[in-house]
């Protein structure tokens, strides 16, 4: 995801909230559009989290996206454990929203890398779960180094193709350290779909070659690429990163929703460092490694070599104290749900 | 890795050998320079095998670079498990090659899985193991997923800094499929360092943007990309995937070695899909996969989508043939060994 730091500025058209303001609000509009008050939560607590760490768009706005979208109406069923071993689980999201469903995949890695030090959790028939990273660091936070991937309906083209393919697929990896999770958390596609959203909504061209409209023909129009599709990003190497993160997905189940090979699976590895590594000799490395890389000698210009995850975990500190903005409309049209 | 076609010449400067012939004539001179009949039959396995697959600079005449490694000749242990759990095992491997212990590593993962359908296990104090998609096909011929990565000394150089903070730290994911094995293997580093020190050999330019000289300043001669780095692929996500690499390698125990956090690690992680998928759905799924992904549309003037691995598998049928082509030079210092 970005890598610049947000300033968060106060217009007339902007709301600052607390994060208990944001949650009371994002609960209830949840509720009313039929979330449970345990899915509600759930939910809200990703969608603030994103707000906090910068990706402002991944924030409360969601909430008017999952009332508009039509799987939203359709029958849902609890999320349900459908095959087990003491390492393993394959789960039926039940077509409950990702956010909800890879939540409660992560619960249930954790519970069994807690037992066994180690654990493979699967879950299928659900869709958008929005940031990767927000599960990871709850993996991360009981001492446990984890790989998350999402697979997904095809949207990004392969080198090549004219069509999509291979879904948006965020693979994810996260670590404990001494210093606190550090996780680094990314997505195959030249572009977040919620990117290529923001921009058709806002008007805005697309950067070169990142683009394809229905026909396959490279576009700059936002619009017309919602209807075709993105390149994966980085060239034979993201698409092979996509297409491994696809088949990840289909050890997660994601061919028994449907009957579809592409389509949407959240897969959790979960490994005990202490398994491998005795006495807690991981974490206080893992803190020496980004000490180490973050004391590397720097182009002329340049301030701080970063580690993954530490922009946002920075601006989330920052924003805990100072509050989220929010655009008006935003708030208005979620408290009109 | 390259994924374009390579065709076989042959030159007067050049002999070509059969697998049989190739294998004979690596193992007698791996055992001249202080190999045992065993080692040498496993590096020479893997180098016989990048080069049927068309990594001809991974080939045969790595076995000159070993002889001439200065820790060739310091002394060794044999390959040992220090640390063990029922799924996971640490293993040092006692400065050999990384080819034999990356091997050894491979096995015990296949044995662990086999008998609990899930295994963790990394390998410190070694160096350079070749190819990573060889240990990987190994394990997914035996019905299992995996996960590889090698993590290594720093060469590349991450965007901001001026020297190398992590090694060209490559990734690499295999799957078992009803048409075997599907391998994605890319490394993190702009350029392999074997493609580094093939350009300074040949005293050829890198492209732009690849290489740092060891005053951290841009440069395209090879030469002086030896003395500092190689930058990280693909912007910040390169340089995360290659950092989460990094962190894997301290899993595997490269920290153990010499008490550097930036040091050579093997970890693997093996799963057997019918733990998460009973009743080989997933191998079914996994070649329907790469069916619907070849017949996606094509761009104008595009023959086909390839897959990973798929070109460098056909490459090694058809070699397997007509035999690999060794320059005559590397044949007479092999023999001179």
């Amino acid at each position: 995801m970005s890598q610049e730091a947000q300033i968060d500025l106060d217009t007339p058209d902007t709301i600052r909230m607390s994060v208990a303001e944001a949650t009371v609000l994002g609960e209830a509009a949840l509720q009313r559009v039929g979330y449970s008050g345990e899915d509600a939560r759930i939910i809200v607590d990703q969608l603030v989290d994103n707000a906090l760490c910068g990706y402002k768009f991944a924030g409360l706005p969601r909430i008017l996206a999952i009332a508009g979208d039509e799987k939203t109406g359709k029958a849902r069923t609890p999320v349900k454990v459908v095959h087990e071993t003491p390492l393993s689980a394959l789960m039926d999201g039940g077509n409950n929203v990702g956010y909800i469903v890879a939540y409660r995949a992560a619960e249930v890695a954790i519970d069994k890398a807690r037992k066994h030090g180690m654990a493979s959790v699967g879950a299928y028939n659900s869709y958008y779960s929005g940031r990767n990273a927000y599960f990871v660091e709850k993996v991360v936070k009981e001492g446990f180094v984890a790989m998350h991937i999402a697979s997904a309906k095809p949207r990004a083209v392969p080198p090549g193709a004219a069509r999509p393919a291979l879904g948006t697929n965020p693979l994810c990896f996260g670590f404990p350290s001494d210093n606190g999770p550090v996780i680094f958390d990314m997505g195959t596609a030249a572009l977040m779909w919620g990117d290529i959203m923001l921009h058709a909504h806002l008007g805005q061209a697309l950067p070169e070659g990142i683009g394809y409209d229905e026909n396959g023909t490279p576009t700059t129009d936002a619009n017309a690429a919602l209807r075709g599709g993105v390149a994966t990003f980085g060239g034979y190497k993201g698409y092979g990163l996509a297409f491994a993160v696809q088949a990840l997905g289909l050890l997660a189940g994601a061919a028994l929703a449907r009957g579809e090979v592409q389509d949407y699976g959240f897969l959790f590895w979960v490994v005990d460092p202490n398994m491998m590594l005795p006495g807690g000799d991981f974490q206080r490395q893992m803190a020496e490694l980004v000490t180490k890389i973050k004391a590397t000698p720097r182009q002329p210009g340049v301030d701080e070599i970063r580690v993954p995850s530490e922009r946002a975990y920075r601006e989330r500190e920052r924003r805990r104290k100072e509050g989220i903005v929010l655009e008006r409309k935003v708030v208005e049209s979620l408290k009109a749900l």
